[in-house]
């Protein structure tokens, strides 16, 4: 099988994008070839501001049905590999839009929510993310796993604090992730995740989704598709071929007012980071160049069967642990 | 001068009262004496709710005109006084209603909010309370405790976690409270303040409200007014004369059902302590029994002229450091 047959013939999952929602993005999700992607549709936003974003993007989908299908369940995800199109799963990265009601929790899975992260960057009623100070895990918090568990929604860690994280992996029943990082063995960053954190969540059952993000890589925009590649295989040999995929982050569409909503605390208060220039490494710089990631982890020696893990199969398998179909 | 002259003649502060707002209230404030208090109008609501309780607390008001006055300036306590009615100061238990807006500070201060406590017993998007392991002041929390300061608004600590204090305290450029607290040295409780804890906020030229909360005092529900005087002797050997005030905490008029309200996180979530049965000291059951209060005081050989300034002077004093008028 060549790689360009090997990808098409692959589920490939993106644990998370937060991309601008067009059809443009959807056309080149299909270009790529994706099967489907977590989808952030909240990361400051409170309760209704949420509800508002999943209509917008209920409506998108909708609109654009030639080209993709809502994912609730991992059935979906199969659905739309057989279909030709691209399954959207909502996510948030950040449980604030949960705001103070654990019953919200409930309300956002059944409105097509699958992944949250806990926390974005600083600190929520459940925790602290992992540009401030991290206390840990709240009571409140507590009780927000234990929802998320009872409904079936993943908790995603990547910008959690490393306390926090501890503490979510500990207290879920289960199966968490971080569902974008990179390793802080290829680059010391407050984002990325060392090898003990990385095997922490692997040995309690967690997983893994290695993002590209470029300035969480060593080489920063200087990067290419291998350093990519290198930062997977690094992840790989700390949690395993069967707790790993992908989570690439592509911001495509945005400029640089969406930039300044993330890298602030709130989306406007105090500055918390300055990403600076954003270039995707090269190789991989739009979603519909996806099929290279295939063929650049096959040139390196990894085998068709892990290629077919690692692009997601691995997703779907923790996903329906988790989801329970 | 009798002890009921002495009462009659001085300006009374409660710097904390939660209890039920209807005019049978206000005429038990009138037959106390009462020229001020301030008066809780959010525990765990968010924004919306918490305008709407201050819009119902306005209407009292000014259905009540002939008892209550609203207080926004000293100047306003001055005038009660005069006019021989009660200010009403309106104060937040907890920052949440502040929600994700550091505007809404602003919003709430011309709203005629003077008091803030930073967090109701458990984490909110400031810091911490007493009730849960405290990670201390977030950086939000530090830009509210700026824009409490900008805008004068009193930071409230009495519900408030050790660490999450101690760094309000250090953070504060005006003067600080714990509105109603009572010492760990009388009875340990998590509520309850340490010795080091009183004396840290009065070298830092905040200030201390004596409350006489059943439950934390040593002798429980068994508790005289002379408890609570031993309390206020006990705190004010600790701070001086200058820096404690009163804080009764009067909860009178609610029903179990708002015990219930406050004893669990968000209001409604996991219980986080259990008060049992509430029955405030004999002698000062209610509120039109605070002239026992002057009276006690005397009795137990406080002079007239620090009476005056623990029964409200103190707290003039201090809230005009905060407000600037």
């Amino acid at each position: 099988m060549s790689p360009a047959e090997l990808h098409a013939d692959s589920i490939v999952i993106d644990g998370l994008i937060i991309a601008k929602w067009n059809r443009d993005l959807f056309e080149d999700m299909r270009k790529g070839g994706l099967t489907a992607a977590n989808c952030t549709v909240s990361v400051w936003e409170g309760f209704q501001a949420t509800v508002n974003n999943i209509v917008a993007s209920n409506n998108l989908i909708r609109e654009n049905s030639d080209l993709v299908i809502p994912v609730r369940t991992t059935a979906d995800i199969r659905k739309a590999k057989e279909q030709g199109k691209t399954g959207i799963l909502y996510g948030f990265q950040n449980a604030h839009a949960f705001e103070d009601q654990i019953g919200y929790v409930e309300v956002f899975k059944q409105l097509g929510v699958g992944i949250v992260q806990m926390c974005y960057n600083t600190q929520n009623l459940v925790g602290t993310g992992c540009y401030e100070r991290d206390g840990g895990l709240s009571g409140f918090g507590r009780e927000i796993v234990a929802e998320m568990n009872r409904v079936g929604i993943m908790c995603d860690l990547s910008h959690v604090g490393s306390k926090t994280s501890e503490e979510v992996i500990l207290e879920s029943k289960k199966p968490v992730c971080y569902s974008h990082c990179l390793p802080s063995g290829l680059k010391e960053h407050p984002r990325n995740k060392s090898d003990a954190e990385l095997k922490f969540i692997a040995d309690h059952g967690g997983f893994v989704g290695v993002t590209m993000f470029a300035p969480f890589l060593a080489k920063g925009i200087d990067s290419t598709i291998d350093d990519y590649a290198e930062a997977i295989e690094y992840v790989m040999n700390l949690v395993g071929e069967d707790a790993i995929g992908i989570g690439t982050d592509f911001t495509q569409g945005h400029g640089q007012d969406f930039f300044e909503y993330l890298t602030h605390d709130k989306g406007y208060a105090r500055r918390l980071t300055n990403f600076g220039k954003i270039v995707n490494p090269l190789g991989i710089r739009t979603v519909g160049e996806f099929p290279n990631l295939t063929e650049t982890l096959l040139k390196r020696g990894m085998s068709e069967r892990v290629v077919r893990k690692v692009m997601g199969e691995n997703w779907v398998r923790v996903l329906k642990d988790v989801w329970g179909e």
